[in-house]
């Protein structure tokens, strides 16, 4: 049975939220057989991440988040935003979460002075490109016939 | 005339090094035709960045520049490390200079305790492309017939 659609309830999460934030992110990274720390060492780990603002996070309580990186850009005096994760649990998909989650992102970024937001995902991933897409995200630069823009990455 | 071969000399850039690390970076957006502040604002806005640590540079004086970010890595103690720039002047492409560079941003990356580095870059950057692959960094995830990553962007 799938849930009904509803206007999901997004909130900026705070230090007392690492709990419902570790959570998702452990069922995320269980989901794709990534490695993750167990649970408890996840919640403290990522409390010291909200209470230092190294993260912030856009929280769907119990359905999904997403994980925002703020850094002074390179050229200008406002910030970039890296949208490091973005995850909808599989029960809540197809109901407006993941758009909702990356809405408030995006005006969490120009609430924050940012000029500019990236991110990485598979080809494959075909749900969430047409989302990024479709709020406008480029991965050809913006020129629609343009040269494609990878992401390389690696362990060190 | 192709000048000769020699070991770049690759420094870590300190705050006095922000003339020489914004004329690279002017060089290189106006090469490629990006928006670029004026020479003298661009030393006092990358000054700040070296001396806050917002950003770490790899520098060969005259001749090139990587531009690194650290953040704390979302599920473990080691920190990511983003490659956001690679730049060598045309004089002296084709030298070594991009390798050496890479090579003391990845064994910076590493001195500082990072596990992670990313980058993203164009399908038809087939120099640097090779560069990356050539040190360990996949657009595929690590796996050789995996869907490749692509790097979605925006302004804000």
């Amino acid at each position: 049975m799938r849930l009904p659609m509803r206007d999901p309830a997004v909130r900026l999460a705070e230090p007392g939220d690492a709990p419902s934030v570790a959570l998702l992110l452990y069922d995320f990274n269980r989901e794709f057989d990534e490695p993750v720390p167990e649970p408890g060492e996840l919640v403290r780990h990522v409390r010291g991440l909200l209470e230092s603002a190294a993260i912030t996070v856009l929280l769907a309580e119990g359905e999904g988040l997403a994980v925002l990186r703020f850094q002074p850009s390179l050229l200008s005096d406002s910030l970039d935003c890296y949208l490091e994760e973005v995850y909808v649990v599989p029960a809540r998909r197809r109901c407006g979460i993941g758009t909702a989650l990356m809405k408030a992102a995006l005006g969490q970024a120009r609430d924050r002075g940012a000029g500019y937001a990236y991110l990485g995902t598979g080809e494959d991933d075909v749900g969430a490109r047409a989302l990024y897409e479709g709020l406008g995200f480029s991965h050809r630069g913006g020129q629609a016939s343009g040269p494609v823009n990878y992401f390389y990455e690696r362990e060190l």
